[in-house]
């Protein structure tokens, strides 16, 4: 349904990015969750851009919260949550030569030019910041459930960070983390590339590793609601997200049946499989194992280099040298959006299969 | 929707593996469409095992359309086909021991041993036969519009087929082939390879690359409902698919945004890219280059090795070596579930965006 | 969406009057439910016609039942139901002159001519047998939660059944009645309408009245998914049903506030209201009383009489005389029909509410 | 979902009375509808209280759009409508005494008690008001294509209107008048019956009836998404509506078929209905005829008499006497949120029959 996603538990976004603001509205969510304002404002510092390695536009992002919350806690109804757009110059932005890689031309086919271009209008990635608060009411509701996420930079330029060891703790300091790497050292080098992407006129992409623990095991559908079905639904509305895989992923294709296969003992009461090459997830049904996946982030297709391009109104060739505000590189401001809408429909999930009061602290 | 999949044209599953029938209702297709039963016999041929690569099991598919279809035509209302199982040997199964990789367990905890676990039940790829004959009702009206899907095993087993190239041709002919590939010498390769892992009980996986030319710019949308979105919820509902990419995909992570960029140009009166690392697709929304995306296929999870897990209902450790009749290799067989899961999503895009005659051959 | 109804319980429609099949698809019912074959076939037995008063064509109903349960119980995967058609005599139809107050013309203009216009083909009252062999399935898990529901005729062509008196016992007994009226001397009057419109080739209508009871309070959403909503959407799928109320329903247009509120009083430490002029329903959600609501069914309007009417290829005025086999009064065959959609979106609501096991007889 | 509601065209509806704003977001509008923001305003006047005969409230209104407009036309990406709480008085409200036939005790049981329970929360009639200035959008750009939606009050405390005549003319004219009859005679015994029972502390309620003429046939679903069923659905979500009927409505159940039915006649190559029991629809389908329905609105149930009711968190017997400020009748009022809701619904309808560019102007 366009911009709603969701069942039990859904989302609608709304907004364009020099519009008057953005927003969503989540749906479903059980009354009687704590709603933490410190941390749906630390959320959205993980988002937003900061230093020589973002944007130089900057937003406050004061968000408001219009309804379905009330002394603190969900109401059950409806959360509309808006943030104000303040830090626009849309004098940066013209539509005659479609941006390569980015929506424009494609927008321009399907709004007849009617679209909002300014900035990326509704398909600009700062819509996201209304996500990163929505999930942020959501996320401390599941924690008290036992269910964590947490997502690091896996590779990012080229750099790469280890791999993800022992899950629990990892998890719960990735997720506070500004730049999340689980090798400090990859920190720096990473920063690096960007910086010399930067240098150079140029952007950077990666992929980001996030992993879901608590979940537990039934939840899903085997066919078209599978976990992987919902989660890649959403991770894929994350703007320039272009691959996800769970488990072993893509890796698996060369395995053989023998070493793919997770096998399964019992630990402590609680079936575990030895690997987890399924990511958690067998016939679209959580197994009770961690939520793996990765998700391909491209590199920023705005770069203040000449490119070759058309003219969307004209559909003359062209050429275009973007100027104004640009991030060199989104991967680590993408993160949280990705925890963000993995926490919906983790949420979503949970609600179906437990009825509206699963989330709730209980009765007042 | 669990078993229901698209907004404007929709999908409805049901069946277990040795159940009485499996199949399908497709609900919102236009009327007017041809239905060419050869063409839905021989895209079920596609899916059927054969030869030594393949299961045992020999079903006729002797498909029954019991409702939508008149005169050789759609009529508009809801198409029900189903499949009857015949070739069924529940006594193979016994839920004792959750097969590894399989749906058992999760299942088991969904649905508290309610399920029908003889050949996988509602999990088993057999369902799928239900969705390669619906979408064969579709596929030939996208083809009346110039829109056409293929795919071809890009690597099986490790063993790679050659690059897509030039689209329109290739496509055309991988949609016919029963063992598609590229590159001829592939095939025995890749069959080899599949032999050898089914002589030592093994099995093995691989990657499916699909193309989909001729769809209109300005189709999907920028946030929930984009292309990637709608296509891998699809996909990731096809048993064993574990990643999917679009364009450069996971490639696309490592490139700088001047490389990965598609540059504009114009050709004969109409907008193309130089490159189409974007898969076709820029903000969600198709951009009238070639839809381009990859499937991991893992290898199949029923092997006849011993194996460890425990007994999902005494949640006991134990072994369990699975006899009976299975694949050593699905990639080919998912080939054509692939591309029907496509097709059925680009009717639904379609009919959303241009309403419910457009794909009619028109009034009667 | 079109043929599918229901969020966490739906159900898929298909099929033509004189096609192969008629069915159904139940999905997101609880796993666990015993299904009751000989309740199926009763009421299938209510909704099919008898003597005098109905149609001559003779439907045997032999459902199947080819997914969804085993051992007798759900499953929880999708239930199709198929329904073939036997007494078909597509002779009795051509499509040349439209049937007034049938759907022909409207579906001319929407399928273009090529719908199954025999026996009135996808708009036909056949199809809800479907809805009724699915709704069998779910009824009796509503009864082990307490909740009954039940319907009578509350007038048939100017002749008044008795007021609803006291809810459950009549309920219990309504909902086995062949001819369910209140006041026994009532279906000898009403019969005797029927036959005397059958006589002069003419039809009649009435209102049946419905009372659910047992539904916990606070089920349902405030706005667009308010019990009226819900049911109301559902029961004006039931051909022929033009108007619907709850509670007192338009007399409530002509009271006093003071005279329509229902006062609360606690009673065995449950509160309840003195009168129910809200029909159970507050702001869209349940409030503990009995859901009580009215639909009014209107005349067969297949009747011998000629009429005026046009030719919906030629646009030209014709007049017709509507030959086969007719019912001249629907309205006891519709009872089953509104209590069977009504069971089915109690139990949506209540799936939603409290789960997915909330229906289920509990594990194995 | 909850309170989002439409397929193609669809409205979420979020905020609570005494909140800091409520609101709605319209997804799936065609790009390129000219905005009238007189045409809102004057919109949100017509369900505002005025004078006497309404709540003493005062709500300026002041809506702001903060997204999917753009230079004075809709953009094709979805418009989020706010509108402030400014005159709230929440000492008014307690929740200990649950008033009768509001929802304050059914939301009790749903959320817990941590509902927003002051001026009604989320279940409050002044939700409506962002549902109005959503059609306020929507409504040119029906009337552009030839259609238009007009409400009268057919009758209001036992005093009747005249019966609609001939439909064109008195439409434009109905939708534009703050208290709608068509005899201007009624207009003033109506506001007598109003003021009398405020005098008493009481209430009445009324009948609206409303017409819609221009739709094209062919348009709706022969199942669940009947015309009827989508029009009720979103009708009974307006507070305080208990019953609808379409066409002749609950009159045609004591019809016999020869009066009941529609006679076709071609009428400037048009095929004509001679009569309208039908209310314009056929099988779910509008057949080209105005569709018409009524709608039962209850009395107010807020009441400053002393009424028995029971205290929600103590669960015991006591009395309440509302005060605050309240509607002695909302009939009049309730109209332009029927004309909304169905301008919403018609929207939806032809968007999914025609495609998303069906309602817009056309290409810039």
């Amino acid at each position: 349904m366009k911009n709603t996603f969701g069942q039990s538990v859904s989302v609608t976004l709304f907004g364009e990015s020099h519009g008057a603001a953005i927003g969503a509205v989540i749906d479903g969510l059980a009354p009687g969750i704590k709603v933490d304002e410190d941390f749906i404002a630390h959320q959205l510092t993980l988002r937003r851009p900061s230093g020589a390695i973002s944007t130089a536009r900057r937003e406050a992002d004061k968000y408001s919260i219009l309804s379905g919350v009330w002394n603190g806690y969900t109401t059950g109804t409806p959360i509309c949550i808006t943030i104000p757009n303040a830090d626009t110059r849309s004098n940066d932005y013209q539509r005659s030569a479609a941006r390569p890689s980015h929506a424009d031309l494609a927008a321009y086919c399907k709004y007849h030019g009617f679209e909002d271009y300014r900035g990326g209008g509704h398909f600009s990635g700062r819509i996201t910041a209304a996500l990163v608060a929505a999930a942020a009411i959501v996320i401390p509701a599941l924690n008290a459930k036992g269910i964590y996420i947490g997502t690091h930079i896996k590779s990012l330029g080229g750099v790469a960070d280890r791999e993800l060891g022992e899950l629990s703790e990892d998890i719960a300091s990735l997720a506070k983390m500004e730049f999340p790497v689980l090798d400090a050292s990859a920190e720096e080098k990473m920063k690096s590339v960007i910086l010399a992407a930067a240098d150079e006129c140029d952007s950077v992409g990666g992929v980001l590793e996030t992993a879901v623990i608590g979940v537990p095991s039934g939840v899903g559908e085997p066919w078209f609601d599978s976990v992987e079905s919902l989660i890649s639904h959403a991770v894929f509305s994350v703007p320039a997200v272009k691959g996800i895989e769970f488990g072993a992923g893509f890796g698996i294709a060369d395995m053989r049946g023998s070493a793919a296969n997770d096998a399964w003992r019992m630990k402590d009461g609680t079936p575990v499989t030895l690997t987890n090459n399924n990511g958690g997830i067998n016939g679209g049904i959580t197994n009770g194992m961690p939520i793996i996946f990765r998700s391909a982030v491209k590199p920023t297709p705005s770069i203040a280099r000449e490119q070759l391009t058309v003219n969307a109104e004209t559909m003359e060739d062209t050429t275009l040298s973007i100027h104004g505000r640009h991030d060199p590189c989104i991967v680590h401001r993408a993160r949280v959006v990705v925890d963000s809408v993995t926490a919906l429909v983790i949420a979503d999930m949970l609600t179906q299969r437990f009825g509206t009061d699963y989330l709730s602290e209980g009765a007042k």
